[in-house]
């Protein structure tokens, strides 16, 4: 008897969409991709060359292709204004769901998709952050879950871009709901892995400029900023995102325990070599985060699979990326404000900060 | 219409081969792997779990495996002394074949592997070694090849395996022709990639202990040992390999130019962690070589399909099979006699050194 | 004819003290240390020993000491709090003044020795914050003034300690001026120095814990803090200070530009040894701060001798020692009332943020 | 009562020889350098500026200055070929002596300064090998002493210079022995510190070439050389020296023992910067091998110093240094014949190899 395979939907085939897209189809053996779906007429052209062949059906209307005979399941991969609604259109189709970070900008759509989900207890619904799924985070994970450095207790992470000086980058971000929204949530989504996901937020202070893309200045966003998110319970988590490195991609992180500190990527490289010349020695870094995460994908798309197939639960609460969201919300309302946010035990907005 | 795709035996499902297996299977999307040998139960229950749910059909025979209706190509991980009989008879099949190193352990053999091969040229025949896969050194070999270093000069090369104490492996080793040949081969391939491979031995010194496989003496063999391969034309590898590394696997080549010089896996690493606590700052290491290059052999898989099916050259010429070999052999008699071996400009012994 | 050597006494011979007083001794060649003051029994059993058959005069009285015939200098490593009276008798005196940091942890205190400097011109009086004579942070800001990295932006640093559980810590702590004023002001010594000293604060906020010395919560004090000093200008400089270090010492400063970055001290080692062991691979890393900047302070005493000698400017402006100290305190205060602290583009203090 | 202080004169004032009369000057509290010896106008003038206002006595005359009243000690850096006989007249004169290395590039000479040296046993003489005093290798000694990486068995040494164009080098290259006597001596060194002084030599092999500083064939000298030194006992070490890095100086060793290994300056670096910038990040390395060693000459000069005043042995067996060169005249002379070199269990030159 043959195995049994997933029969999933890839729906946007941007640059993370073909990724997906091709992780699904060749690289997570219990699953089948079966459709695609693009508006785009460029994507499409890819699709017929790279997806098409191996079977996989096309549509150019996201509706039609969920309505697919015998599909399973959806990976979401569009724009992120979309995300929310297509993801609720899968769940009342009867489809599992995994739906690229973050489901919304805004913290009450995201609301409706995790009610959404919870009504319908037996489908698999996931938002994906990667990181989750990286082997050098994991093993960071376990060493602390074993008691290798005692109690965590501050949490440092950066997301760094390599500069992009290409317009793509402005038109972009005028969608993505600001630098602490689009970068950091996958630092907060981060700090609530290993710090726990039952945390109430104490204060939250942020400051930002806008260095080298100085349009961000328009959109009251910022290139590099920096932000300290206070917990209740005595842990401390600072942060901070630029699209400014020359030097590549660099996500690092520290978590400092009471008797020792766990350190993932403090020296980011692209590969194993070394160049030594009368510049000296030289080290490359990846030149975008899918240099450095792009098996962590394949590692998400094998277990959202599995977890499907043998109805395990997925690997992530989904009720965490409305926390991510609602933190990184702050984080921008500090930041475009200037203001402190103060919160009390219970975690409600107070004006003075409690001690 | 659908993609054309390789249809692939594996023969050989000791540890090797199962990834060899999985990788034609999972890993190689314009690759199907159609059937599999195993004299072995152990692997066949493997194999029912793992393969033939996936359409593999199974073997005991490795025989009437080759005479699969529709079988285009084989690859080749059983057991080394096995390895030029199968390749024989799969090209007398007409099936393309992709052979673990090494073809033979003794020069001869491998010749006759190789002459067969150029009688059906038609045929892709590859001996994998799987370092000129692996993407850090590809970057290394192109970063030479666009003068980084100058003219390369020096070759330092090392195989180091973790130690393993389990009896299987003096069993193991009674049968792979010695640390030179069944380790440092690698190297070997490397120096003659880096090198070019139009290059004539000039002399062969080496020296070796048995150091904690004590076990070894009686096979004249070490688990130690250094020596030195001088080229004509003023290169010179150098070479270690050992199976006492307490850390874990390290694999490190230097090519050192007139100019400057490239280290690949100087800093050997399992994954992007470092742990912080008193005992200081600790870096892991992979346990094994499939840690190290598991990517490279995927590429393997990938590259040799690819040559098949577009009827490209494969990637890495089959004569240097022998050459890597040979040189390997010759590492093996300096070792074993004590003496150093001289060869004149034509590559022929000669009793004293040539200046 | 001989060397003229600069006379100089030593104040105070605690750890710091009898440091300054060695190198003044025996690694400062234009120096003659003449003589060292120790109101403390077993200091001055360690100065019988180690400075007295030297040549140099101990004394238990610090008027005493400072008025000794010929006397020149005075470098001043006794406990925080009498500091600037020191500095100012001695100044009257007519001495050179070397201060160790900070001259006071109250801003009114160190704004009277740097107003009784300005009215003796011909002295040189100088408060050493060490990590401006280390040689890698030297070489960091020199590739930053050539350019290396374009405009710097974001400055991070931090200090931290390994975890001293003895008792002699709080006692230590209980007149510090709190974590920021103690560790931190050499974290914003360097921001100034990096940003250049012109720059006018726009907004401090700061979040602590204490984890493991939980005595310094009675203190109002933290062993883990981090902070956030924007300055008007486009630049922002965050810290971290901890006490709670596992694997030793560990200043690490990164210097964020338009154009690159330059990270000083990202691997923190004790020496050039890794040990590789079935544990892995191990660095340690130096015990605490002398481990790390033993040179920087005898860069120091040969820099401020030779100031002296050869009538040349101190290396360090005194006026920036108290605004270390004015911002050390700005975050101090932001740790203990919670709140974030704004300013106006003239530096003063407002109720609401400017932006 | 004040200090005994040694009182040394330093023959020779090149640049090695100012950079042991400073340090001897100015770095050695308990020794008094007292006179000075150089037959060359340039370094008079230098010693007139720089030592002399000191109080140090100059001569051009090496018998005059050994004759100065209450001298008790010289430290020997003048060209290699007048060590021995300096060396010699010094004790003569009843002279404790601090050599530099090598005494004598010829075995026999080596030997009557030591023979010298047995029947003078009141009088310290030391032939410096100056990484027997730097912090890290005597860490990894004494790692390896307390057991950390089992028994010691391979040895792995390299002695790399930074390429240096200058016509100064093929000069100094005429009398300084060859690649193996000049260079490796120093990893020869280290190799019978870490395996123990009394190993006996079974075999030498070794392989060159002149690939940048060409002048070196006519001296029948190499720029590159590997060669392999296996001692009776189950021991190796094998050797690289090259004039040829791009980078700067790279020195490095590791001792490889049954169970575990120790790397030191595995990573070479002239400080704790690191540049990041579109170009990589980049590292530098010292550019010579004071830049790396500078700190453990200091040592030497205490260590020397203490040992007479303490009348306590020299950290270094003056025999060794007889040792040391003849390994690096066995692996020389490997190098010009090509021939490899058979040593009986006796330590005797043998035809054949042992086995």
């Amino acid at each position: 008897m043959g195995v049994q395979k997933l029969k999933i939907a890839a729906a946007g085939l941007g640059r993370m969409g073909k990724r997906h897209a091709i992780n699904f189809l060749h690289r997570t053996p219990r699953a089948e991709l079966v459709a695609a779906f693009t508006p785009d007429e460029a994507e499409t052209q890819w699709a017929k060359t790279n997806l098409e062949p191996y079977g996989v059906r096309l549509y150019d209307d996201y509706d039609a292709m969920i309505s697919q005979e015998g599909l399973q399941a959806v990976v979401i991969a569009t724009v992120t204004k979309v995300h929310a609604e297509e993801a609720l259109k899968a769940m009342e189709k009867g489809l599992h769901v995994l739906c690229e970070k973050p489901i919304s900008t805004d913290v009450s759509i995201c609301r409706k998709v995790v009610d959404a989900a919870k009504a319908k207890p037996h489908l698999k619904v996931m938002c994906g952050f990667s990181r989750r799924f990286d082997s050098s985070y994991r093993d960071a994970y376990e060493k602390m879950d074993a008691g290798v450095i005692g109690t965590p207790t501050i949490f440092r992470s950066q997301t760094c871009d390599k500069h992009d000086p290409s317009p793509f980058f402005l038109e972009y971000s005028a969608q993505n709901g600001g630098c602490f929204v689009d970068m950091t949530v996958h630092d907060i989504d981060l700090a609530l892995w290993f710090f726990g996901d039952n945390l109430i937020v104490k204060s939250v202070a942020a400051a930002g400029v806008a260095a080298v893309q100085t349009g961000l200045r328009d959109l009251g966003d910022c290139d590099n900023a920096v932000g300290i998110v206070e917990f209740w319970g005595g842990k401390i988590a600072y942060f901070y995102n630029s699209r400014m490195m020359a030097h590549g991609q660099e996500d690092t992180t520290e978590i400092i325990g009471t008797g020792g500190k766990l350190v993932v990527n403090g020296n980011p490289q692209a590969n194993l070599v070394n160049t030594y010349t009368s510049a000296g020695i030289i080290r490359e870094t990846p030149p975008h985060y899918y240099g450095r995460f792009e098996y962590a994908f394949v590692t998400e798309s094998n277990e959202f699979t599995a977890a499907v197939l043998d109805n395990t639960k997925v690997p992530l609460k989904l009720s965490n990326a409305i926390r991510v969201v609602e933190i990184g919300s702050y984080l921008q309302e500090a930041l475009s404000t200037g203001k402190k946010l103060y919160f009390n035990e219970a975690g409600q907005r107070v004006e003075q900060p409690r001690l």
